[in-house]
């Protein structure tokens, strides 16, 4: 089942960028839980444009011209849970396979156009299909309800960008990315996720550990390089006796009630126009994974916390 | 199913440190394989001991006493897989609670016991019981068997100690442990490994990505605390136009038939003198992660080759 | 995950009887295969109406107003899979909850409605909301992907009514349901079922035994009261050197190359005129059933087949 | 995973008849819990002799020859439960893998045998190997703990042979029995199981309805040829009128909160001397399989109600 993320807060996705529609089926959402629409509609903002001040030059075209409606099709009546499954769909109202028809014998470097036809033998070529980073959408609303449902618990995720390029000053990271954007190319950015709340005894022991989760959850996103929490890779080089005792909020595998942070990185976009690539282009695609960051911590925490 | 790695070539792992017997159960399993019963007891030796230049130090005094010897309760006759479940275990013959009657009502800094009272109710206290590092000398095992599987498709993998503290060159790194061993503190690690021979097209484009369950699998060893493949962590600082193609060996989460290259991070154990535990210890547990990483590496890409 | 049904090739179901729609995500079909619309239209006729000569009858009035219509949302491309999720909907056109206001406060007998709100807390009274007979049309379209895929490898399923009430000559069928349709009251039925073409081997030996599978699927139809395969129930009064050897098709859970019969049967509805339910109504819903048990067979089925 | 039961509580079983052992695995077992070691004794001495009255001629010489006694080898410390898996195994004493040389080429009719060669394309041809009815010894083990768990729960199962081939006087099956032994032949039985105090709304509305899982549990017994619930098969011939309310414990999948009943028909063993087979044999192997029942009903309901 390798397009459903969980299994007892399952969220199936499914849908080609450019078909009729993507989409996602949530099971195992409790019933009555109250949901709310206009949190969705400013992730999904938030996705599609990045933060304002950073996002004006780091959208793609496609983004802009295409606002994300999400219809719901069951287990929601009167805008609670009704216990069953949770199906939505968003339409690709935009899908204008003719723009991708010189894709159908091109394979673009640095995307997976390639092996998909080499895995499957058959590939949408409109877009990128089903590789599109339009799926992570379905994520972002998959990631509201599963956040809905861990705020009523006390459980509450932050993401943010701390590095573009070398640049680890936020304030200067609108002229980083502008500068790549000018010329043409792009840049990797790194995203620190806090999570706080989540109650002692979270996590299992052994193959099972939250820090396993949560990098299965982050290295499934497109883009992603590199997890690590706590002290991570740069405390190689400090002795136990100086980091003994900084947990990263993980124990053993299991929540020690203290904040969780964790890190990951997001390699720059191999489609550019120096790369070859027409129109506008993401600078950094870090900017619009934020979103798509604490989108998939909350259905990975949501799995452990029934 | 915490205990349990791996859905179709699964590994179930059970046992306390100072129970009678640890173990596992691999269900899956082809029938008509080989076993190499030498190589499993050399694999079980270098995580105990260590590379012999590095572990002369790097041991500790639990592991010299015990030597690993596995017995065989099901699944293999006359040397062979039967296609049935294959049952080993490995006898705890040191076995000595008396020696952590210390431990009944403190919690080790740094350790998982204080976590696991506090989601059990419960403890094994005895050597960090369920916890202990000897846990992974039933996933190494178990890796034997998935790694002779992998070698019989042409998959092999070979992980190796790249970073000791701030040193990386390999001549170093004893004395480098030597340094922290002798001042009774420890030191953290990176280990990098190199996957050839994994078929075009191994992994899942979505939410199985093979980086993801590479990911999973070493975070998933005591003391991972961090994983990166391909550019890494270090690509951040590189604009898409230097490191555009420079995939690791994964597109898309499948791989693209290029050698695999990741790396994991391990911290120093808090276990030290300087922290006021006893005894001799390990001042790089990095050492003897190596086996446990292939070990890890090859039940998670068998999963994807059945 | 209790809406999903298979793990390998999966069917995740949704929707609310009188919601916006029903439907359902398949994953894991295999890229390249071209799908046959125009059987799949066939078969929900079949599960809407009944075979002809006895449908005429037993066709609730709902059923006659609302043609089912398949909209394919992702996964195929040029009437060939994808290899990527396929998801579907049929809309609910006739969706009118007002025919249903009076149940919001009432509980059908030998229905769900009592139990769905014990355990829900919640409940969509719409004509029975996810516990309607309209989910199983989900199930026939999914189950005609399955079966389509089976038919590629000589794998051929058919089943049949063989018994209505007491009565087990099929030219009769029709004048008993008629007569339980005309006294307001209703009559269950036997489905048999035959498996031909099914490899050796099919199957495992201990829990995941192929009967226990069939089983399993069989009784997750609505109005099933009781599975048997080879020599079932009847069998009890042979000794065993009669029926030594009669294997049903099924050896120590494992398909043994020989055709595999089984027989479940289907309890009388509890919504009759007699029972205070108005309208028209099934008077025996084994024979709309008939393409349902097909369906669950061929979902059964190709779990073993990849 | 075909060995393993369950997916939150599972049991992972292993073990050929004999080789060294067999056992089981069990994870998800909640810490804490008491375990009656009595009771797993009796259990298993139910499960090999049958009950005393009837199994005087019932039993086969090698269950008379080999008490099953239980090593815990992980899991379970001071008689309670840690919340790791409990691993255990019944030693295979009589292994004599000479008496069965003759099998070494000959496939039994009405077995697995051959099936087996076919699928594997090695078999342990040792007294059926994993095929033979030891296996269900630990499944018994499996389902005592499940049972406890269960009856602290205040749910009580209760499994009884109520019909030995056309006789359904339990006063006169020892005689029934003992007609088939003396004739060299066998003969079915059917048993049936009573569930009481399980909570309302217990089980899966679509596919993981109480039923299914009931059905399935129940078909993986070897020499399991049918399942039924509520009015059952017999229930055909019964008008909605008369029949209706009759929910056998079981409304839409879910608990109602009334008795839970089912009866399943075990077939004749096809080893008889009739049959060619010598020594004692089994004439009705339906009266060792109660413990069976209960046990995998108990392990079955135990998955709803963590």
């Amino acid at each position: 089942m390798a397009n459903t993320f969980g299994d007892k807060w399952s969220f199936t996705s499914f849908g080609e960028s450019h078909g009729a529609a993507i989409g996602g089926v949530l099971d195992g959402v409790p019933a009555g839980i109250a949901i709310d629409f206009d949190m969705i509609r400013e992730e999904l903002k938030r996705r599609r444009e990045g933060v304002s001040e950073l996002g004006s030059e780091g959208v793609s075209a496609r983004a802009m011209r295409e606002p994300d409606e999400v219809e719901w099709l069951s287990g929601v009546m009167d805008g609670k849970t009704l216990g069953t499954p949770i199906a939505f769909i968003l339409r690709n109202k935009d899908a204008r396979p003719e723009d991708y028809e010189y894709l159908k014998h091109t394979y673009r470097v640095g995307h997976a156009d390639k092996v998909y036809e080499q895995k499957y033998g058959i590939r949408d070529w409109r877009g990128g299909g089903r590789a599109s980073a339009r799926e992570t959408a379905a994520r972002v609303v998959a990631g509201c309800i599963a956040k809905q449902q861990l705020a009523a618990q006390g459980v509450h995720i932050q993401a943010e960008l701390i590095q573009v390029g070398a640049e680890k000053d936020p304030a200067r990271f609108a002229e980083t990315i502008a500068r790549y954007q000018q010329k043409g190319d792009s840049i990797g950015g790194i995203i620190e996720c806090r999570i706080n709340g989540l109650p002692v005894g979270t996590g299992e022991p052994i193959f099972d550990k939250l820090q396993a989760h949560l990098a299965f959850a982050m290295m499934s996103i497109n883009a992603c390089k590199g997890f690590e929490y706590g002290t991570g890779f740069g405390g190689v080089t400090e002795p136990g006796s100086a980091i003994n005792g900084l947990s990263g909020g993980i124990a053993g595998g299991i929540a020690d009630g203290s904040e969780i942070v964790f890190r990951c990185v997001f390699k720059p976009t191999p489609s550019t126009p120096k790369a070859g690539v027409k129109g506008r282009h993401d600078a950094c695609v870090a900017v619009r994974a934020v979103p798509v960051v604490e989108a998939m911590t909350a259905l990975s925490l949501v799995q452990f916390l029934l």
